[in-house]
Parts: C-alpha cells; structure tokens; sequence
C-alpha cells in the first residue's frame, strides 16, 4: 500500500518526504522534482519569501540513474535561510543567554486566530507557539510536492493521466463558464498569475488581490483539480474507507487551511431534482462503448471512477496572518493583544491548487496500485492493459446469450 | 487504535458491524442501540419498505451485562425480509431452475447512473449489477449505526459531548438564520419530519418533498452535525493524516451519495477577507479563559478542536433511482434502456442526517482515544479530568514570569 | 489490503469473523468452512467439550450462491451451549439477584497463571477474570479459522497453493527425520490422533499425551506448517513491516499460548557455520530454471519467498488452565489460593497446527493481493499468469547479451 | 499511533528515518542518538568497513533544543563514503560510458545463496541484484537505531524503562548459566568484544570467531533483549494484531537475518509439562503485592505485559555472504557460477542484539503510547502515575467486600 509522510519544520534545516510502495521502474528525475516545487511557488500575491526559497533538493534514496528502485523514495529540501536559525532550531540544547539575545527566539505569546497555535499549545503543553507554527505551517506541502512527483510520473506513465489544477474562484471573483481544462491548458494557467483558467477572471482576480493587499487584508478561494485519463474501477463500494471520493476528501482537507471539499458539483447537486443530478448513459461505438452526456458525479460512482475526468474541488479559507492584526489574548499575561504577524501574503490559493494536484496524486496512485497490483511498472502496466482489454472484450460479446 | 468495519448485503440474512479498541466499562444497552437504529429511519419523504425494517438485533459480544468488556463489540442486525431473498441471495449454490423461475433473480443489466452500478461491473467483472447494488447500498448504514451507538455513549460517558444533527437545505429549501442546535433541541429535530430546527422551513421542505414525489423525482439536501462539549486538543497538526478535520472528511464522505464536505462555513469563508473570516480571542474570566466572539472554524483550527462547538456539513445528492426513469444501457445487449427502478423515496437526506452523526461520533471517540489513552472508562476520564485541570492550572500562572 | 477481524467471546451467542478486501470470484461454500472447523478440533488429548462444538455456522454476508463478492466475507458461529450461559452473558443487565443465584456467575477472582487472567485484570480494570479470559480464550480462533477458509480457497485456486500442518513435537517427544509431507499426506496427518506425519512417532506422543493426563498436567509442542507451490516474490526486502517473515511471525505468534516462531531451521542454522546454513542455486532446465539443494530457508529470502516450500513452526507452551492446580493468589482477599481450573484438555497441540496454517494461509493471501492486484480472481489470475510467463521468458533471453 | 519508516540506500548518499507519533517534551539529543549508532558496531568479528560508517547525523525535524516537539522526528546519516559512489548510486541519470567504465557498476549477475538478491530481482523485474542488495542491507538498521533512540529516551523518562541485549549463543557456543544482566550490566557488556554477559563464554566465543574466519566461513547466533522495568498492562488479548508477543514477534524478525523469535524460554517451555512451564503467583507485601518466582513466560502472558522483566530472543543465522564462495546461477548467461562476495565481516550477531534492543523500543513506546494516550511527556507520565496508583489502590481494598 502507498504510503507517505512528511518531516521537518518550516524554518529547520530541511524538510523531508519519504513515500514508501512505489513500483519500480518509474521514470523520475530531480529537475521533475524541482520543476513541481517551482510550481508549488507561483502566483500573484505572494510573499517575496518564497523567491529565496530555491529549493536545496537531494534524493536521499529510491531513485537511481532516473529509475525508482522499488524502495521507499526520500527526498530532502534544504531551507537555504537555515544560517538565519540555526541557533532558534537548534536540535540540540543551546547556551540560554544566547538565545535570549535572539530576536527570533521571542516567545510567540500571542497566539493568532485561525492557525493551530493556540489549540496546538494547549493539547502539546507548550507555553509558546513556535513548536506548533513550526510543524503547521504550509511550508511543509513542499515535502508533499517532492514525494508526490513520482506518483504524478507513475500516473502519467502507467495510464497516461494528466491532473491539470485551477483557480476557480479567488475571494468572490469566480471563473465565468465550466469549460474543463486539459493537460495543453496547464503551461497557461501555470503562467497566468492566478493560475485561473481563461483570461475573462484574471484582471477581476488580480484586482482584487490589489485591494485586499491595500486593505492589509487577505483572501481565499477554492480550486478545481481534474485526473484525465482514469479507467473505470478504481476505489471500491464494498467499505466506508475504501471510498475513494472518501479517501481524496481526507487528503484534500489535510492540507493547511482547506476547509471544504467537494467532488464535481456537489453542493450545486445538493440543490438539484434527481432528473437533472445525474448523469445519463448512452450507448455508443467503439472503444468507449458507453458515453455519458454530462459529469456532475466528478467522474465518481459509489466511490469508483467511473472513467470520465475526476473532478474535486478543495475551499480554501483566507490567510489567517494578516498585516490587519487580529484580536488574541496573550498567554503569557492573560492580556487581551494583537495576533502576531508574520508574513505578508496575500493570498496562498493559486499555490494550493498545485498542492491539491498533488495530494490527488498521491491518492490516485495508492488506488491504482491497489487494483492493478505489480512491483515493476512493466508488469502493472501489463495488468492494466489486461484489464482494459477485457472490459473491451465484455462489450464485444453483447447479445451473444439474448 | 479504534476501528470499525461492516459487511452484509442489502438482502442478505444480516448486517453485521465491528468496533474493535474501545474501552471497557462504557454503559450501552440494547434498546440504546435499538433506538438510534429507529431514528435512522426518520424522515417524511421515505418509502414503505423502511417501516418493514424493524431491525433484528443481537450484540454478538463486546457487551456484558449492559456494560463494554475492552474485546470488540459486534452486533449483527437481521433482514426481517429474509424469507423472501433466501434463494437469490443463498451463500451456498442454488439450483439454476429454481434461481431461473424466480422474478427477485432477474439479472439486473440496465446499470443505474449516480449509483455503483456500472463502475461496479467494471471493476469487478460481474455482468449484471445485483452484488454491487447489494453492498452499495445505504441499508450498509444500519451497521454504522449499530456500533457507532458506543461511540456517541464513550463520548457522552467520557467528555459530556453530546451529538445534534439537522437538515439545513432540502432540494433549494434553506432553513433560514444561523441558530445552533443543541442536545436540548434534539427530541424536537427528531420529531420534525425532515429534522428541520426550527419550524420555519418545515413547511417549505415538505412542499417540496410533495412536489418532487408527484413529479417522480427525488431530493438532496445538505445536513449538519454539531458536537457540543468538545475539549480543545483532539487532532493534530503534526502529520496529514492526524488532523481531525482531514479525518472527518474521509468519514462523511464514505456515506453513500455525500459528495461534499465542509467544516464550518468553509465555501462561504472562502469568498471572505481574512479580516472577516477568523474567530478572534477574547480574554475571559474563570476555567473558559479565552473567548471567541464566532465559529467560522467550526470548532477546528489547524486540524485540532478548540473548544468550540464542532460543525461539519455534508452534501448528499438526490436519490439516484427515479421513479422518472434515467437513460441507460443494457450491458447484456449494447442497446438504450430506461435505468431500473426499485424504491421510491423522495429523499434521504433526513436519515443522512443520523448516519453523519454516527460517523462524526466515531471519529471523535477515535481522537479522543488516541488523545488519552486508557483501557477503561474510569482511566480514560481520569486521564481526561487531569488534561483540563492543567489547562485550568497554566492559566492560574498567568504574568507569574512576566 | 486483506484485513480480518474477529469479535465475541467463548461463552457468549456467537463468534464472528469479517474478512475484508478480497476479491470477487473465489469459490467458497460453506460446507467447506464447516469442513476446516471441525478439522480445528482434531487432536487426541482434548476434552470432551470440544465435542459439544457442533458450530452453527451462518455467512452473514460476501458469498453468494458460492462465489465471494467483492464485499467483506462475515460469519458467524453459533455458540450451541449459549442457553446454559444466557444470562452469565447477557448483552443487557440482569438482574442481580438472579446472577448471584447462578453458580456459573461466580467471580473468578483467583486468576490463572500463564494466562492472561491477571494482566487482563489490571489492564482493564476488572475485579475478576471472566471478561478477560471470554476474549482470551483460543475459542476465538474459530472465528479465524472461517474466514481463513476464503484465504485458503483463494490461494488454491489463484496458484494451487496447498497447505499441510503436522505436529512436529508433543511435548518431549519428536517426529524423527525430516520428510516434508505434501498436500496428498493431509488426510493421513488430519487422521492421525495427534497429527503427526509418519506412524513412527505417534504411540510414543500418544503414551506422552497418557501419562501427562495420569498426572493431572498438560503439553504443548512444535506445530509446522508448509505451503506448497508459491511463486518466488510476495514480500518484500524493501521495509521492515512489509518482509513476509516478520508478517508470519506476527501472525503466528498472535495465536493462543504460542511463544516462538521460526522461518524453516532458524535455531538450528544459528548455530550452524554460513557455508552449512544456506541453500545453494544451481542451473537447471525447464521452466524451473534454478534449482536449490536444500531449503535451509524455508522459502523465505529477504522477506520474500523464494520459489521453495514455505516452512514455518511455531512453539506451544502447555495448556495453563491444570488439574493439578497452580499457586495464585484471590484478588478479593490477597490470599494465597489454587488457580481455578476450568476445562481438562491435555494438549492443544494438533489443533494448533490447524489455526497456524489458518494464519498463514491469510498472510500469503494477503502478500498475494499486494503482488498481484485484482478485484476478481479472474483478473488476478491473469496478472499471476503473465507475470510467471515473465520470469520463464526472461530465462529464454540468457546469453544474448553476452 | 508511533510509527516509523526507514529509506536510502546502502551506498546511496544517505539513510534516513522518521518516527510519526512521539510526544513532546522528551529529551534527546544528537549525541545520545551517535552513542546508539556507535553502539551498533560493536563487536569482534566485523570487517574493517564498518570503521568508515564515522557516521554524519542530522537531525532534519521533530526535536529543538534537546526536545521533541511532537512532531515527527527524521534523522539523516549521511554515508561517508558517498564520493566514491556517486555515480553508481546518483539519483540522476549518468553517461552510460561513464557508468560502463566503472568497475564498481558492474552488473552483479550472480544473486547470493541466502541473500534478497534473486527472489528481489524476480519480484522486482530487475537484471542484476544491485538494487536489491543496496536496499536489503542491514546498513539499513542505521536508521532505525537512530529513530529507535527517541523511543528508548522516552521510555526511560516515561517510566523508568531499561533495555538490555547480549548475545546468547555465537555459532555453537552458548552463554551459560540464566543470569539475567540489568542495566548496570550493559556497559560491561558493551565493551566485552562479542557483547556476552559474562567473561565465561567470552574466550570461546572469540576462539568460535577466529576458527570461522581462517576457514573462510561466517558465524550466526542468539541474541536476547531484557526490558526491565514494565508495568502490567501493555498490549492486549483482545484482538490478534494487538498482542504485545506477535508485535514483539514482527519487529524482531523484521531485522535483516534473524529467522527465529522467542519470548522467554519459549522452545525449551513447548517441552515441558504445564506444572513446570508457567510462572506460579505468590501473595506478598508491598507495592508490588503479587510475586512470581519464575518467569518463564518472559513477562507476556496473554500478549500483555505482566510486570516482570521482558525477554525475547531473535535467532540469527550465519552471515550470507562467503569468502568461501557459495555457488550460484549467473543470470546473464545461466550458467554456474561462485556467489558474488562483497565483504568479509565473520559474524553480525553482537550488533544485532543493538538493533534487536531498538526494535523493542520501538514497540514498546508504540504500546505504551496506546495504553497511557498523552501529547507531552508531563501528559502521558501523569496518565501513568495515576495508572500506577489506581493498581495499588485496588490491593488496599482487598478483603472488604469479603
């Protein structure tokens, strides 16, 4: 069974991902790697602390001369600001009088509304929210991001699927139209500054990053991500964790600051009469012997693909640090205070939608080898191809026994 | 580590649900169990058949003398109808004559869009849709029900958490304001035909019940499930797949036809500034120290409980078999067909509603597990009144260091 | 993943097992679950309880018509004495007058040594041993049993995987030589009272087994089990929990009063010199293209089976429940007392052999599922075929190279 | 639940661990984790290369300033000698001209008797055994003894806890006399050059070393862990993968080589009568109000701990790699050939005792973090304490209810 985990906080020396029951023989390299942490970076409305993130990358194992070797996949991304912090996240004991002569080490007393540090001190004991911020901060995607690369790759290279992400609303700006991006739209919504889909959002989107910065005030939104290329068949109905609407739900709302998670359009679907929710099948020729007219199930079934695009949706809420601070208490006083603040982002959302690409990665990956089994790519991509000729074969016998 | 598991079929001889980790010495009888069983059935706009099941019920063991013993709970919930499917659904082989002269035996072949049905034949190479429909559907909740009964009684026992859901659309019915129910209200909910709080919609949602069943189509609604007297620190930020809202999301979204989740006012928050989207701290007087002055969190921040109500919402799409039949293809022959039909409720979502707080009450006796430990009720409360004296305690040290 | 579950205690209604995750197609009848359970209680030395045991056997759920479905595999065992135990086992309160009437409701409060009566205790916080010792009792491994039938089918009919147990050693009496026997000899092991392979040494453990139960004590011994006809490849080297020894050997050693476990001849090859301890390769023709001389191994190299038969013992401590009563003391005074004594089996050896080969037969069929994938035994069977079609065509390619 | 991966490779640039589900607040530091990793290369009879593995610690996440934070801890050890590998082992595709000219990328065609190699290169479709062996390695305890040292630290702090490991038997040489060794024993132990407990054995077991090593051949053994210091309670009867034995069982065989696993005597104990076999109980005085006098069982009974001192043994066979040569098939060409051989430690059976220490570590705190819940060290030692005073309190009550 795939798994994978992440380690590291988001100013020690480096952040690691480790993804463990990957089949052999997958093609990945580090500029991939490096290719989708740059990704993770874009969008209009960021900090100007993401530009010194370039990531210090090293595989650390699992991957040999461009090939996966079976063994788990370690990947390590250096925090080049480390010099900064050494002593602060120093993993050993460190003279006290030095670090009470560090500004960095303060004690963040003043815990800030929407973030884990209050709930985190409190369940973990602590009487300062540095360990918690640490751990929860978003940087910590980028170990998801590296490790995710390979699933992406194994996607790509055992069924051909593409995953293509987007902005679909940005605060209350929302992409006019549903027309589905594919895999040839992706180096354009990449380069569009809020990686929308279509130029119609953009300057509205953009416009309201402006205000929202001028406000000292922060946004959210919700992104689209899309697998093309899906056979039919992969989750189950058969049990509650074998849902696989079920299992991308739990990924998508693990990342930091998602909230709200649908597949296709299920709150609009909520709303709509049974005649007009579902999507009708119709008989067709070919290899695709059955077409469906439209895809408001998101390409889901009873938690099954159902070979039509998959489509989730992942609501983003505004970032909680914001240069108009928020009302705290301090805990160390008992006094009401100002939230701390410690970056200025405007918004996180465009880069959430390559994280969200990423955790549907991870997720199609584990059910995919969980149906098709195998320990080189070769043989599951063999156990594929068996599996799709027959469902090819089945459709070649209809009426034979009518 | 709990866990839960079910099997059986919809017109099987039985369900059967497993709850494995619980404590021993949490109180639960028979008629407790029996009674959220029956409220599963609440709900104006459901068919004949669910009053046919007056659930057979047998704690197969875990439970002794009215008290759990720390082995797994097991309870099995009988088919009442099992005389009439003893044939078609026999574990051991039945003479194909007999099979063939019984209408129930039909080959179910015109696949049925919005459910398993077709994705289901795919993946599992069958050729008509009875052993995906058998295990797909709904009916499967009964057995959730049944053992998540101990869940909603460890937590109540444990930490005084008491567990209220409503429906809070049907169709494009809203109820309108914002009002949180709690557990004095829900005798009323229960009693309310579509468990509406509140009197306002009711009408309104009947309405349209009536109007969609003369019209043979059906409904989805969104429902919610609010916990009262969660402590802060279950969850946790430190991995993906620890944080309580991530975790919540797998297990609403596993129920059949939930196709969106949110925590909180999630897609809504995600249209608002970050200055009107948090919930700021207030200092406070005696053991509750720090107010908030709203929940658009939901009672999670960070993947962790606060302290504040927990309010998640799932969306659940209309029933998928209309007596208005949807397009489809018969797989025995590659012709167009009108989907078979085999029940006629407007809607489920009034039931959807229990089966939500049945998962959140698992997910929440998982957490607070994993959070205090323990082998019996009294250890787990004993480890539980310490944690909130220490909370209490840290405030009492307040400005000792300043 | 195959997982398995098994709830309800020894005196209780009823056991249950649940089997999850595997693959629709498998025959299975339960004529042939019944089948494996009564060979569970073969075995000279057992008392005449064991008689009593005429399970009534129910499969709740995921076989139809003698083919698993897809969907978890749940039965149940009826408990045929539970009238005498009814209200000692009562789900609901009884009572209380009427329990202290009942001679069978006695607290067992003079906890058993070398069971887990004392331990349960503390744990659990019991003033007696009956919820611990309903739990612990190796009646559960009927439930285990019954579903490992389905692993058992599915391994023979995925690869013609046989297993065979035999007792290897009854207390201090051993089988001489070191014949392995093969799935012809089954029925002349499951005949022979002790379930020895060979007449050689079965009247000197049938003369043990006597003159133990003359002096009121009990036996235990080494039970083997061996797989015949795996394919080299299920395990893996890869990580510490996913190496098929170390799951064997969890799987083993979860069994009732077994204590150790070996993979083939491990004690004696740690005392062997390398050159005498492992298994040379040589060339061969045919499709076996290798061959070994020996199976020091026993089948297992890095975790991953190697192509041999797969052998495995495990070690039986004595039966702890004595009629020559062990010193303990009664929790209810502190004074020193004689352990109560409950059943009079001399030996529960040969029936052990039976629920290890249960176990194992679960883990390969779960190493299998890993390997090869599929959601039907057809399709797994094609991966398994073309995947050995590979390893003979890589043989073919030997040379060209060169 | 703590668990903890392992990646890297044998020559890649580095191994690395992570343990998910430590509390905060136990103390750790990188010189404690070196200590273990020197630990580890101990004893007489291995090959100069482990001198070179002056291994290069990195503390990636989880701890600062001497502490966990709760989060996950990774540690990275770099490989010394990584410049001479950096091609064969790059993560990068390399010139296959350069790769061709190097003598250490040679295909290694001639898998190893008693190695990963073949059966991997089947499972894994490979055509020599390199990326087998780099990941099959026992280099690869490196890692776990470095995460394992965080479990051990917290298992002191939490509860006094101390694990001990000696070699038993080396080759046919056994330890005499059943003195168990303590903590304070374990400095002797360690620098006694084959890690016995006692100089008796000592001599011999050095002469067993010399006399394998000039006939070219390699030595296995037995290698025992104590955990002193348990209280009752840890692990479970309930459930078959929740016994502390069978987890014990799976971590301890998990270790490259060990092929056997016992608790406390248990081959020797399958031999005898039950009247000898268990450990009889005797009232007494004090805290602990019950003794045993024996312990036979190894201080599980019933797969829970019973507070006496644990003990398990891992059997280890003869290292597989030979000066004198084993014969084997070279895949290339099918015919005959020597096995490949890579160095020339004599034995691995003292260091396996460190790694076979760490894997019950692990186990142990994953159990007691189960058993006692907790976040922070100060939780989870409060939650014992209150533990431990409950299970006198129940002594002190004895009699009244007499």
């Amino acid at each position: 069974m795939l798994r994978w985990m992440t380690a590291g906080e988001s100013h020690g020396p480096a952040l690691v991902g480790v993804l463990e029951g990957m089949v052999a023989g997958v093609e990945v390299t580090t500029s991939e790697i490096h290719a989708q942490l740059e990704r993770r970076k874009l969008g209009f409305g960021r900090s100007p602390r993401m530009n010194f993130e370039s990531d210090e990358l090293e595989v650390i194992g699992g991957i040999r001369h461009g090939l996966t070797q079976g063994g788990p996949v370690a990947v390590r991304i250096g925090n080049t600001e480390w010099p900064k912090w050494e002593q602060v996240m120093a993993a050993d004991p460190v003279d006290p009088e030095v670090l009470a002569s560090l500004a960095r080490n303060e004690p963040l007393t003043r815990p800030r509304p929407g973030h884990a540090d209050l709930a985190g001190m409190q369940k973990y004991d602590f009487d300062e929210a540095r360990p918690v911020l640490e751990r929860a901060s978003a940087r910590e995607t980028a170990a998801r991001v590296a490790v995710g690369t390979v699933a992406r790759c194994f996607l790509r290279q055992l069924l051909g699927v593409e995953l293509v992400s987007h902005v679909v609303s940005l605060g209350d700006v929302n992409v006019e139209g549903d027309q589905l991006p594919t895999a040839e739209d992706l180096a354009a919504i990449d380069e569009n500054p809020v990686r929308a889909f279509g130029d119609e959002a953009t300057e509205r989107m953009m416009a309201e990053v402006d205000e929202a910065k001028s406000s000292g005030d922060t946004l959210g939104g919700v992104v689209e991500v899309i697998a093309h290329g899906l056979p039919p068949g992969l989750g189950s109905h058969v049990h509650w964790d074998r849902k696989l609407d079920a299992r991308l739900a739990q990924a998508l709302m693990s990342i930091q600051a998602v909230k709200g998670v649908e597949i296709g359009e299920a709150f609009a679907n909520a709303r709509r009469r049974g005649s007009a929710a579902h999507d009708e099948l119709f008989a067709a020729h070919g290899p695709k012997w059955v077409t469906r007219s439209s895809n408001r199930a998101g390409g889901l079934e009873g938690g099954i693909t159902n070979g039509e695009p998959l489509i989730v949706r992942a609501a983003k809420k505004p970032i909680s640090s914001l240069p108009r601070a928020l009302s705290t208490v301090d805990v160390r006083t008992g006094e009401q205070a100002q939230a701390m603040h410690q970056r200025s982002d405007v918004t996180a959302v465009p880069r959430a939608a390559v994280v969200a690409e990423t955790m549907v990665a991870l997720v199609l990956a584990q059910a995919a080898l969980e149906k098709f089994g195998g320990d080189s790519l070769g043989e599951t991509r063999r156990n594929v191809e068996a599996y799709l000729a027959a469902l090819n074969r089945r459709v070649d016998t209809w009426g034979e026994d009518a």
